[in-house]
């Protein structure tokens, strides 16, 4: 089964409702610009590169959805839209990427193009990010698959996955890849909370695919590398800034120190467009601070008193110290991180120059 | 509101139901052996000091429930008892403790009493160990308070309070003599999963005392620390070996090991009662794995895949390194520890011979 979480079909916007995952599997169409931002917003879709892919077709859906009588109307019209669905997640750096790189299209091309030509080149530009960040995924899998060897043990927290993605994952593209080429190994997923991405969708998108997957609280992590049953982390990533720290779900940065006290190799799986080569280092990166209810009142449950203080931000930022490499769509960056990846970027720009 | 988890009152044995807080206080009575035993293993009570409360009642009731003929029949109903309790949960050392104290009594007195006296010494015994329970708490918290200053902010895990012991608590009793001194702190509440302690029962406990507190996630705790919102991390324990290795509710290990990372002191509060010096090390600690439920179908919600491999154990091991000192009813064990540990049950078996 190939997973898809979010497809263009029939001039429709389609994603996977992943927040009602893994007992239930629908897919829902999002026809309205206020539709493409809830589902975003509330993680019906996440994942960086799949928010960024979301976001791009999503203008689409606004232009349809308008109706503009010119082209300077359909400009205006993609530039309400760029500025809004902006707001729906501050942290993955992809969003405002496929945002800016639409916009971008769009401005340089308005002049020269009939409405109809017009829209038709933007639907084209946003199929063209989801397609690139599948065989982005493909490749980052190639380059990562040998990082895994027979019998290793790999535990990734949150989901990196086929469902963070156009499909085949960034993280999981790594365990994809070499479960393709035959190498036995198992997967611990650390479940996430507060909403429990990996255990809700990690496990079920390796269960898929056939892999062996075993789901873990988060804090069982330090106890099962204890253990010796992990040989290598590999997490995604939601922004990386110029010096290599890389901010991704909260719990991430404890993994990696403690992958460090175990003398675990630490790996972070991301396209380029997850990078964000203009914020020099972590700090610079805004974190979402998400809803208490989250931790308060998950799953329809009160598990907190009444009126008790919550602190629930969505993401932390690991130091490129703790990180053994990224595995990116152009190989693997190796430290110095800023030059690896300053290089990677120029080598980017000659290529589409 | 005095918090006492376990009560005896008019010859029945009283609990309130920990499961089913915050959303609800409920006293439960338990007038069979058997209602004790599943009160225990699932959590209805739980905290090592509570439990060992809870069983060395659990053989009055069942004298009470067996209504033996003989003191003879008695000490067999009793010696039963103890290896069924036994079989409730394995790490917390309480248990063991206060069933081989209730049984050391009885052997060593059936010869001499009348079956009424015989029932009523036991009687009088548990209760004895629950005063004791309770003086230890507040020594406890006597001796660990000055650790705590003003404006700091103090990360605990699980729940070791009030709800834990007799009443008060261990590692919260360190806090809630702080806060009867009059020092301002904050505390951070690890959620706890799989089964939310923390969440559910420290956050209830410290709001009741109107001291300050936050729930985080488990997997934020590093990034809480990192953001110097921590200056000293209080636990307690479920037992601790010889040497200092201290079993706990899984996730203490990460913590300390984060603690560490972030040159912050971490300390466990416990009564000599949560000691086994007849363990050398940690390694030697029987660690309960529970159902896989817990984490797949938590609070009536399927949270994982159907068929998804689950790894629960209950505790993990903190070794003795990691920690910079435990808070008993004896005052301050500091390193090396198995001096220290030697020293205070010697100093307790002089004080008692």
């Amino acid at each position: 089964m190939l997973i898809e979480p979010v497809t263009w079909r029939d001039n429709r916007l389609f994603i996977i409702d992943q927040t009602i995952l893994p007992t239930t599997y629908r897919e829902i169409p999002l026809d309205t610009l206020e539709a493409v931002w809830e589902a975003i917003r509330s993680l019906r879709v996440r994942g960086a590169p799949a928010i960024g892919v979301t976001a791009a077709f999503g203008l689409v859906v606004a232009l349809k959805q308008q109706r503009p009588a010119t082209v300077e109307d359909a400009l205006q019209t993609l530039n309400e839209a760029v500025a809004y669905l902006a707001e729906s997640r501050p942290t993955a750096v992809n969003l405002f990427w496929a945002l800016h790189r639409m916009k971008a299209i769009a401005e340089s091309n308005a002049a020269a193009l009939t409405l109809d030509r017009f829209i038709a080149l933007l639907e084209s530009e946003a199929c063209a990010i989801c397609d690139e960040d599948k065989r982005c995924c493909r490749a980052i899998g190639d380059h990562g698959a040998p990082l895994i060897r027979p019998g290793f043990g790999v535990l990734t927290h949150c989901n990196a996955g086929a469902l963070a993605t156009a499909g085949y994952g960034t993280a999981l593209a790594v365990m994809y890849r070499a479960h393709e080429r035959g190498v036995p190994f198992n997967v611990y997923a650390d479940e996430t909370r507060p909403l429990l991405q990996g255990a809700r969708l990690t496990a079920w998108e390796l269960a898929q695919q056939g892999i062996s997957v075993t789901v873990i609280c988060d804090s069982a992590a330090a106890q099962v590398m204890r253990e010796g049953r992990v040989q290598i982390v590999i997490v995604g990533a939601d922004r990386i800034a110029a010096n290599g720290d890389t901010a991704n779900k909260i719990g991430t940065y404890a993994l990696a120190q403690l992958a460090r006290v175990h003398n675990i190799p630490f790996y972070v799986a991301a396209p380029l467009s997850t990078f964000d080569p203009a914020l020099d280092h972590g700090g610079l990166i805004p974190i979402e601070q998400r809803s208490a209810t989250e931790i308060s009142h998950s799953f329809d449950c009160q598990t907190t008193p009444d009126g008790i203080a919550v602190y629930n931000p969505a993401f932390d930022v690991t130091p490129a110290a703790l990180i053994h490499g990224f595995v990116t769509e152009k190989g693997m960056l190796r430290p110095p991180f800023d030059e690896a990846i300053a290089s990677a970027f120029e080598q980017r720009q000659r290529v589409s120059a």
